[in-house]
């Protein structure tokens, strides 16, 4: 049971996002933009990064969601969602991808255990821009999973409405 | 010494903010939402939790910054601030107003913390909607204060500057 009302048949963030307007208009923006923005990381990459640290703080709606979605942008490469949900990195992700994985699970516990993951990130070629946008990505997801388990909004009835959620935010996005 | 290049002479997250516009427009307007917006607790009340929420993550440019303005908010109440910064709860600040400082402390650390905190808070007197701002801006100031901290955003070099960040929160908010 959710820990406020929240409307019924609307699961996961959806709830608060429905009953609550005025801040839904942000929330939705702020995720549009840095999940689907200009980045040179790819929406899969943005997606998966934004699993890990769901999965980091246990946001079970959030991480299995955008593991939906996440699987359908990174097509052929979707068995690397497994690892991440597991809480692993995948061996082929490369070095610098692994890097920024283990910089956004740093961020998702707190803000200063950043540094060290960072050294590493632009030891594995990752830039400046590439950096900032995974630390957001990390930030940002911080706030869903605590708007999303703070509210103790329900997740779906059925796992396969996770599908459809996937292939929502891939079609649509956030807005 | 930040995490990545920042301009110079833009203490905090103003840097990150000047640096990636993009990005900075959905984070700004969620602000402006959040602390600004309608809502039954005053702004005053909801920069004293962002303040509980910042010190509870440790970072030291949200916690000051935001007790600026806290402290012009509150008026002859802002000794209150001092209590807030420390980490504590005034005695005199009533039973209700407690218990979301305690919620919002609970969901800084996880969103799966704040059950038995809303069930004290609805007790003590708190509506759905006073609980779900409450932790909304738990959840916001968890974004806001990794985003600083994880890219390593230099404080101000004059502890006067804050006075001046927080006149301007007051008088401008976050647009």
């Amino acid at each position: 049971m959710a820990n406020i009302a929240l409307p019924a048949g609307v699961p996961g963030i959806r709830g608060p996002l429905t009953a609550y307007p005025e801040t839904s208009a942000p929330l939705l923006a702020l995720a549009q933009s840095v999940l689907r923005g200009n980045s040179p990381l790819s929406p899969a990459e943005r997606e998966m990064l934004a699993v890990a640290v769901s999965v980091e703080n246990g946001c079970l709606f959030c991480s299995r969601s955008h593991a939906a979605a996440a699987r359908i942008l990174f097509g052929p490469r979707a068995a690397w969602i497994d690892k991440i949900l597991a809480g692993t990195t995948p061996e082929d992700v490369g070095e610098k991808l692994a890097a920024l994985l283990s910089l956004a699970r740093s961020v998702a516990r707190s803000g200063h255990y950043a540094n060290e993951p960072i050294v590493k990130a632009r030891k594995a070629g990752a830039s400046d821009r590439e950096i900032h946008d995974t630390v957001l990505v990390a930030a940002t997801f911080s706030l869903y999973n605590r708007y999303v388990d703070g509210l103790g909004a329900p997740e779906p009835e059925n796992p396969k409405d996770y599908v459809a959620m996937g292939e929502r935010l891939v079609s649509t996005g956030y807005v």
